[in-house]
């Protein structure tokens, strides 16, 4: 690890390197054969080719390690990493030489390098260090995107580079990221999966069936651990991976191009018809936990990740070639890309051919765990999936390391835009002056607490008092769903994120007579042994536009809402008592809809409005709103509340409707072990949520409301009540 | 104004009217001819078709004026004269009688209410009230669209209808527009503009010359006010709108469409040709003041209009069918509209024949005032007017009462987003909750303030001292442009904003060597008879990514920074000392792309990073970033900076370039009377602005800075040193 000097540096980008003669690249070769390809693969050609063809006007570039995450060696290496692929596929493709000759030199510039390289000098600790970059996941990235690349070449190289290049380049980098890193490649864990597919990969293109064996059933071949373990471990019977879907997207691609691989060389192993086509299944899933083709941002996830990433244009790919699903066209055309593969070419022939329709999204119940039995996310949806309805219950686990402590928090998304929402994670991905792209601290001290998601905040500690590993333990209970048009409610309960406290949360998305938008019904169930102080918030995206209540300011000296768990960071707007539900409530703008929460106010509660960003003298945070309602010195309790969507603002044509709540008031009964939620709107209509919590769905409930007797069948329903 | 119901109430919009039957609207008549029009004009007028057809099912609505702005009367009188006016293009176009009905019946209800209408009840003055609105800007605006639905269907009319409609309605409220409120129709202002577009308009449909002239020349027919005198005091010769983009929009409708009328009732005015063709060269210019197709919001400004916009619809086919200008063309397929007018269907034909050509945005001296002599508008561009740079000095005039106190602020534009802002004004249009979408306090308080804008405030008070009849007197004088690409440059000073203090400031985007994009460069040089402390804002969009300098930070307790004149609005987040050009920076990030601002810090000059919102206890003010320098104690002094675009964050493919500044350091050097800044890259580049502030373009001048003597001709030049 001394000053050699592999690189040959990117013009301008360092002054440690020197520029390399590279005209052997530039010339064209003209003799290629010519294929007519449908508009979307042709694009993804010419993208390719425009991309390899200006990184061959560079040259080889093959730095020595320095760099962490963003640094000028890291984007460098996953630069190589994508050339080697697309110069790959390219030679495939189109036969032209150049393209087998610029990956061939750079994997030879890379064997020349791998056997010298030892710990990587910005590694955070040596179990997890790489050797090309600062953390191993990043060296089994480079190794999944590479191996193929070289698949792709390999046949045309001599045998002396062949050797070379098997032996000192792959078969050390195979070693190095299994047994030479088996922490990390026994892990069940989305790093590990990674780690399989490299190193499984490599296997099959250097017909090495001892690594292929390790991939898959592990360091010990006992299938503890390794590839087919993972995607029974990591994925719950309905394709849901425990991190959330972030890293579900992550995760997918190392699942689904090592799974085409292994039906490639080993069709026996019906790789995607294991555990009941949990693959596909994952991808569908996948899909389905989006809106605007955005992930849910639970847990760490990085929030302008969208379905337009390379990970996705695999799976839709290698998805829709295997099933034909028409709804994965129309997933297609949205990204706008394909991959250079024969899926790719048969994604954009159908898509051509008008074969797409429009993916099914949907309200759905998606349990976590690997049995289906650690809690579960439940959507539920008006509309198309890009503009409509999507209510969020995340009722799942902790989801591991990257977990966020948020047990029964929820999201909203209308309009396009996420209306109430989810931190995800504080973090500048790749950002050098943000702590190299790492994690932030704030990730910790901020966007990992429960008060700073859509969820139940005891004696201001978050779940768990903030222990993942207590965390893992225990996952909510979903005990009811249903996923009826019109009346889609979700019921979910948390016992031991604090002791001697359980809550139960039922959700619900109701389409209210006379009403623009579905409304969103949330009633919060407190069980308590002893007092306590409960905080709720809600994060929600806008512009207030009218506060209900009286509100005694902070205008001139801004403090902060506590001292720790998250509570530091919150400066405080202002802070009423609203005794009723009919000034219980706050109004904001979102583009060009308005939005009123509105709640039931306890005896002696509080509403702090509030906005993130205190104590963060780096500018680490995002300055967000909030509203929290506190009650204090409470036992049982039950939060109930609303958000309503309405009116519209228009400002090309100056026209503003419904500005304000269309709904006159509402009022929680507590009958027995039952909640009932009533809403009234201005025009008349009423509406009621029953809850009996009672699972069995043929016992009929009966309770009286507004002085109207009302009767249900099972855990929950929707009643329109008489009126206008 | 009794309670007496003319209205017929929408569908539960208000419970205090009726639902009438209106089924003699709903069949339709399907003997009306069809014709085969282009698809932008054939969308218009089945987007009419099926507005129209809509609200003829609910029928004839016309309410007793009660709410103000955005209330229930008066939106329903908003739309009625759109429904006027299109049910009246409607029959002309398809010739279906129901058309002619529905808008009769409209005109018919109004010519029973509007004689019993006495001062609108929700009127702020009686000098400026309205009849059917709360004011008489809205009722001539009233008058415009529905004269044109009327002068469509009038021929149609049975004799008496006719008499009822001509003399109990357009009569009566030309005769109130007029002579009724003589105040406003004799302004010079386009509160003016719509009353005479309105009187004029109707003095050529019912053949009344004297309302026509009245129009034309004044109420006295002197001449000395009305539309022919608005047309030449109210634009520049730049056809710059003093009043600023936004108004400038708005003002422009009733001037082209009243010009259109003059030019087919009276051609031998020769209305286009008016002052060498003002109204002509006006609409280009609004054109001019917009990036991504949104107005700069310079002054009273709504910051979400665009382009998309009912006047320009009108403008760009008025403009179109006058001129046949190609780029106007791909004006009217950006905003995807085009009017239901003859210029309409060519607008529509001519874009369908492929003869649009692109606008050409271009660097631009716009001067301000009826002679061109108020300072001015400078605009400097690189790349197109949607996604390229824009660099805007707004060395303009006050501009009336909507002028805010702003005199050489600037605002950048890059990568289709506003960069360097201006906040535009604190309102929030026709939203009943916003003060009935009133103009807010805060638009006193912060919006026209001059520590709101990225202009020079001393002592901690507003130009002028926030007079603004004392700054309708004094403008900023121009006193150099240079639009040469690569080296574009203005240069304007201001006298008197504050007694005894001058300041000049030239803007200057530059194209230095090795840089992703052409470099701002501000050099402000302040001149005053005593000390005063100096405030020069930056306000900014994005999140902060990078502090250059120690920071002492407000992180738990926020202070406001100020007590007046904006300054109470202000939370600071931290202050700094840098002392060099090499520290003296702040990074941001804005989408996908980052920022550098850099300085040269004066000595004992203090940096404070803050942001708007404080004091503001409704929540009235958006919260947006800001860097102010100050300097305390100071004479004559000289603020020297520059703005950087570098690097590309892609989340997609996780992917970050340049996320740090590519420039090494700035220095600045004053020699004598000369400015000079220069720039050096990390690369090595040199580049140097040179100011001699010399008018006289054939004198050379001479200078020495970092050890290399330089020279240029005239006021300024942009000179690129030996260096890599």
């Amino acid at each position: 690890m001394s000053g050699k000097i592999l690189a040959i540096a990117l013009l301008g980008a360092t002054s440690s390197a020197a520029v390399a003669e590279s005209s052997q690249y530039s010339h064209s070769d003209s003799a290629a054969a010519v294929q007519n390809y449908a508009p979307l693969f042709q694009q993804e050609l010419d993208r390719s080719r425009s991309f390899v063809d200006e990184m061959m006007k560079i040259g080889v570039v093959v730095p020595v390690p320095k760099d962490p995450g963003g640094g000028y060696t890291h984007e460098q290496h996953k630069q190589n990493f994508k050339i080697i692929y697309q110069a790959g596929q390219l030679y495939k493709l189109t036969g032209e030489q150049k393209y087998a000759d610029y990956a061939r030199d750079i994997l030879l510039a890379y064997a020349a390098l791998y056997p010298t390289l030892g710990e990587h000098p910005a590694r955070k600790n040596s179990q997890s260090s790489g050797r090309l970059f600062w953390q191993v996941l990043n060296d089994a990235m480079w190794m999944v995107d590479s191996i193929q690349g070289y698949e792709a070449i390999r046949d045309s190289l001599s045998a002396a580079d062949r050797q070379n290049i098997d032996d000192n380049l792959f078969r050390k980098a195979a070693a190095f990221l299994s047994t030479g890193s088996a922490v990390t490649f026994s892990k069940i864990h989305n790093h590990a999966t990674w780690a399989t597919a490299g190193v499984g990969m490599t296997g099959y293109v250097l017909g090495d069936r001892n690594l292929v064996d390790v991939a898959l059933l592990g360091l010990d071949k006992s299938g503890k651990t390794g590839f087919l373990r993972q995607s029974e471990l990591l994925f719950s019977p309905d394709g849901y991976y425990t991190e959330g879907p972030y890293y579900q997207r992550f995760a997918l691609k190392p699942f689904i191009v090592f799974a085409g691989a292994i039906e490639k060389n080993d069709p026996a192993r019906k790789i995607f018809e294991h555990r009941d086509g949990i693959l596909l299944k994952a991808l569908t899933t996948t899909i389905q936990l989006t809106y605007d083709g955005h992930f849910f941002p639970f847990n760490d996830a990085i929030r302008d990740k969208s379905l337009k990433t390379d990970e996705l244009f695999h799976g839709v790919a290698v998805g829709y070639a295997k099933t034909r699903d028409p709804g994965l066209l129309s997933i297609a055309q949205w990204q706008g890309r394909t991959v250079l593969t024969d899926d790719g070419i048969m994604v954009a022939k159908d898509l051509a051919s008008a074969k797409a329709k429009p993916f099914p999204f949907a309200s759905l119940l998606l349990a976590d765990g690997p049995e289906g039995k650690q809690g579960a996310v439940a959507i539920m949806r008006k509309g198309d999936g890009m503009t409509g309805q999507a209510l969020v219950a995340k009722n799942s686990s902790q989801g591991m390391g990257h977990g966020h402590f948020d047990k029964l928090s929820w999201q909203y998304y209308d309009n396009g835009l996420e209306i109430v929402s989810d931190y995800g994670a504080a973090r500048f991905l790749n950002i050098e002056a943000k702590q190299g792209g790492r994690y932030l601290p704030e990730n910790e001290s901020w966007a990992k607490q429960t008060i700073a998601h859509n969820s139940l905040v005891v004696d201001e500690k978050s779940h768990f008092n903030g222990d993942r590993k207590a965390a893992d333990k225990r996952a909510p209970e979903q005990l009811y769903f249903s996923g009826e048009m019109g009346s889609q409610i979700s019921s979910a309960k948390m016992a031991d994120a604090y002791p001697g406290v359980d809550f139960t949360r039922t959700m619900a998305l109701l389409e209210v007579k006379g009403l623009d938008q579905p409304l969103v019904v949330d009633v919060m169930r407190v069980a308590a042994e002893e007092d306590h102080q409960y905080d709720l918030p809600l994060h929600y995206n806008g512009h207030i536009m009218r506060v209900g209540f009286d509100l005694a300011s902070h205008v001139a000296d801004r403090p902060v809402l506590g001292e720790a768990n998250g509570y530091q960071h919150i400066w405080i707007d202002g802070t009423g008592k609203p005794v009723s539900p009919d000034n219980a409530f706050l109004t904001w703008i979102s583009k060009d809809r308005f939005y009123t929460a509105r709640w039931v106010p306890q005896t002696g509660s509080q509403t702090i409005l509030a906005e993130s960003g205190a104590n963060d003298p780096n500018f680490n945070l995002r300055r967000e709103p909030m509203l929290v309602n506190r009650v204090k010195n409470a036992k049982d309790i039950v939060f109930a509340s609303i958000l309503e969507a309405h009116g519209r603002y228009d400002g090309a044509a100056e026209r503003t409707t419904r500005s304000d709540s269309q709904v006159k008031t509402i009022q929680h009964v507590e009958d027995g072990e039952k909640d009932l939620l009533l809403i009234e709107t201005l025009a008349g209509a009423q509406s009621v949520l029953a809850i009996s919590y009672d699972p069995d769905a043929d016992k009929k409930h009966k309770a009286t409301i507004a002085g109207q007797k009302i009767s249900w069948m099972g855990f929950a329903a929707h009643l329109q009540l008489a009126g206008e």
